[in-house]
């Protein structure tokens, strides 16, 4: 199967940041151009185009792309650095690590594994954590190692440090695939990597527990989901994703839930993937999202 | 032109509403069967097939409606009362009477009275409200009487009395089409009609002032409109209707607003015409549509 | 897990069609009353009020249906009968059993498969046929029988003889979940239930192979799917339902394809649970959906 | 009013267009930043990055444009003509001259001459010429001259010399806004510029005239609407822009066409704006559009 890592073979995908200014995007293209790469796709933001923040995100392709990478990035710290740029490379044929958290519920769990299984997730799943056991069997045909780390009783300490210990320096990021877990205020700080997770609204309504029930409550006429990075506030960090789906009065909270896994696990496995591609780029509570 | 109203000619709508219990659609439709009525359409909901509350929506076509309408009315009082039913009956050839309250946008206002004009809203309008004069001539280039009220200052009181005596008695539902000023709790109770507004977020989030602000602020991916009825909570009243579009991180508050412009005018439209179509039914702070 | 089927114990299904006239809806829900039943859904469209043809779709729960229902078919002869009008009733706590057949492709039939586990279908799965294996240990984690029937060389009849043998009798309704496979003119009359399929195009446009291949070479915006009934004019059977997705210059044939598989199983979905509960009357090349 | 021409002072826009190769990007930056300009937004896309066609939408900032342009359009021909690339540039702060046709429906010239009014749409209007009388007045009231050019009997050429002659020399493009007349194959030649239409369906289906009833008539679920360049090749022009919405059984081809009406003005829009903004490049029967 032709897979998205196998057409990426020597394209780098280079990530710029840093205070605008006249003259960034010619200095960034003379680079890929004197190094021999040719530009596929390029986008830039400037919040401001007076003082403001730039950001930048170019793909080029470049033949032996792996030898060519420490002569690259010694240009890249000579160019960029006096400008104050901040910047990050990745070879795109190198897939990103990524681990699934996830509870009894399988709809965002399965639709990751089988999308990645179609090729269209550039990652390697080294493993699947779940405080359940009901989707081992699921997780395991698709060839991904699961792990099961109950998290009962009140001191959920032990089983967040067993989670921690198994993905630290395995993966690149984490995915929160309707995990139900609070993870504490040091979690982030441990693993060290990205953390993305859904939430079963259209935030910033109805933020917390139970959206669906306060979506029925309220009577609204669209139900929604939202990827976002996770940070120490909750369900306060920066927005991937969003998408809704239309819902009537005559739909209980449970038919809410059951319509709205299908906006869930498409968010998701958009804010997954674009993160996966480099397409992503934090700034402060925003993301720049080049799609 | 052929009109909605033309063709409603002899159409009544029937809302039904009250406990459910079995045989209740047996009775109506018997009932508008002896009454020599043919049923066009017939929709009905309840929260609750066990002990809830029901809904019925039954439009059907009488020849001779109107001289019809007292002996239907007694058969209702008659047949409906001990079953302990609340129901109302209109001849969908008397159009609702429709007053606007704008301010300076022109656009909910011009969608509103452009869809009348084509024969999509079965209402009548006899004036529009403003508290400034530069939509002046368009309306009244629609053959509508325009009255300006200006409302300076910190007392209301005067602006508002004037308002309600312009449209007491003379209106049946009163549209906010992006009026800008807030209305006195005393207000609802003297139009003593349903005020229909349209709050440019997707409620419940960024209730009160500046939403497209405050989306650019949380970096939110969609933004939305909501049109609800008013009530003395501030944008909490039942929503009736609700619609996104899909915004980028390239794009200002500004943008926002001019993008959330469209969405609004079509969802306050909906609303307008579901309402003056008698397909919404009010039950404490939910609505059930029947489209 | 509480499923659809219990929730419909003891509720049935009534359609009814023929030529419109004044008091088919008193007479039918007064039946239903007379027979101790409670409308729960009740939805009716006439094309045309003045001598068109009149659909119907009731659903009323019955304590004891199943002890009842001779009398009430019964009833339903005599009292619809003399009004030219066909009714067929369903209990909807009986699934009806859904044969698949797929080849390579796994997106809808996994989908199907993943719904139904759910228990969002109400139907039973007595197989998957294929004439591929790629899919078979896929479909047996779900406790699904597979069977593979392959079809090479010019002559596929016996191939297709041995599905009808397969289907006949034990089948209440087929899906083609991305079957390749031409079938004959006569295997509809053989299998003698209805065949849904999904189209990848939004039909009419692109009829015939290679759709997304045409919908690049035509540069349209948007692709979508489209599930109907199998008749004997190829792509030509009655619309179930349709949906669309937005594309753009930069995606290829093969971007198209893969964006366009999340359409084809999201409307195939649709349009199964939709015909699974009695929701599409068919009527000529149309159909009505009560949704 | 803030106008987007107001924010486009001293803005250009460069198009390039021609084979892909090596080094185009960094060639393009760097001859903007030689001349002093600052890039704000830039967009490429390449059919194929080993021997396709390239293209290329650049807007930068350059105080003092005007008197800058002609050493600039100097530079572009000593870079890019060696490389065997097209280009154009435009000063962004110069509105088009659109021209718009139409007929006796309003809502896609009113909506075009409304979103025009805002300053929404970066154009001038010097005229619109109808072969009815009745849009007149509004069209007045924005204060842009109409033209009548009745065009009965078989022979529309008078007619249409007539159009010419008003057009020719005094228009950037012309907007077909449901115009019902068949231009002849000549007229294209003689305006001398594009020609952008709406065509009420989602092409390629339902070519041809009355697209509703056709619509009606095959029973789809989604309605749409396709604004295309004019060729000589009826609703054969490339696409810039589509989008459906969504219908049922019970809409007459009527309500159809109603509903239909929203996504033509909304589409038509869309292209308009995009065309106006230098967005859309044509290649072959395609279009790519950098939005």
């Amino acid at each position: 199967m032709t897979t998205h890592l196998d057409v990426r073979r020597d394209h780098a995908c280079l990530i710029v940041h840093g205070p605008d200014r006249s003259g960034i995007v010619a200095a960034v293209t003379a680079l890929v151009a004197r190094n021999e790469g040719n530009i596929v796709t390029l986008d830039q933001y400037s919040d401001n185009p007076e003082g403001g923040e730039f950001f930048q995100r170019v793909v080029f392709h470049r033949p032996d792309l792996q030898a060519a990478l420490p002569a690259i990035e010694a240009d890249l710290d000579e160019t960029l650095g006096p400008l104050g740029l901040e910047w990050r490379i990745t070879d795109q044929s190198i897939p990103k690590r990524m681990a699934i958290l996830a509870s009894t519920s399988d709809h965002c769990l399965l639709e990751l594994l089988w999308r990645h299984r179609r090729g269209e997730l550039p990652v390697t799943i080294p493993m699947v954590i779940s405080n359940h056991t009901n989707t081992a069997e699921d997780v395991r045909s698709f060839g991904i190692p699961f792990f099961h780390v109950p998290s009962q009783g009140p001191d959920k300490s032990a089983a967040e440090a067993k989670i921690v210990e198994l993905l630290k320096g395995n993966v690149d990021f984490v995915v929160l695939a309707r995990y139900m877990q609070i993870l504490s205020d040091s979690f982030l700080d441990e693993v060290g990597v990205p953390v993305i997770n859904i939430h079963h609204s259209f935030l910033p309504a109805f933020i917390g527990a139970a959206p669906y029930r306060k979506a029925k409550e309220r009577g609204v006429k669209l139900i929604g989901a939202t990827s976002h990075y996770v940070t120490e506030d909750l369900d306060e960090g920066p927005i991937i994703e969003q998408d809704v789906a239309r819902v009537t009065h005559a739909m209980t909270a449970g038919d809410l839930q059951a319509r709205g896994a299908y906006v869930e696990r498409a968010v998701l496995s958009r804010a997954v993937q674009w993160h996966a591609e480099d397409r992503v780029i934090r700034h402060g509570n925003h993301t720049i999202v080049f799609t």
